[in-house]
């Protein structure tokens, strides 16, 4: 399909990866290893653990995570993604590099997380 | 930097290309024609005019998209994607790859728009 059709599959992605944190939180798990809750939140800086519990599950409803509840005390929670989710890998790859030359020494500190929304 | 690292140019770079409507917009304008402002119209259902001219000098205004002025009678404005823009396109293409593995079949047809945002 050209560029000059609309294209409501790619509709849905952008509306999917577009909401807000949902690139942030996929670029934390792109790294493959299962992570827990709290490990997440310490790389997505400025988002509130209310936040970071709805994304998860919007993710995990959309197949591109999934949950693992290890059921030895005390009970471990790990998200990891799916096929689905590795699959996004070029994606994320690509606005990296994108951001990596256009935005290059425009970088915010670190350290100047956004509020929280 | 990994993936285990925040990246404030990738959040950046997320965060305005997350922006609702602005996918479709730079997908639309990929071609690599400039475009006038009815034909993007066309090609992004269910937005309005405001919305799109919103989008647009926003576009603008991060320097991923240039308005030329064609001053004769009538006047004609185009919308082109500059070098900034055009670097879009793996992600686009990205997207679009995704979306046609992961959502194939499941596209809602495209006379079916959403309202108005």
């Amino acid at each position: 399909m050209g560029y000059d059709q609309h294209c409501p599959r790619y509709e849905r992605a952008v509306d999917f990866l577009g909401k807000r944190w949902t690139g942030l939180i996929l670029r934390t798990l792109m790294g493959g290893a299962p992570m827990r809750f709290g490990e997440i939140r310490c790389h997505v800086p400025a988002l509130s653990d209310r936040l970071l519990s709805e994304r998860l599950n919007e993710l995990e409803r959309e197949g591109v995570v999934v949950r693992h509840v290890h059921t030895a005390k005390p009970v471990v929670v790990e998200y990891e993604l799916t096929a689905m989710g590795r699959a996004l890998r070029p994606i994320v790859d690509a606005i990296q590099s994108w951001s990596d030359v256009w935005y290059e020494g425009e970088a915010a500190p670190t350290d100047a997380p956004k509020p929280n929304a």
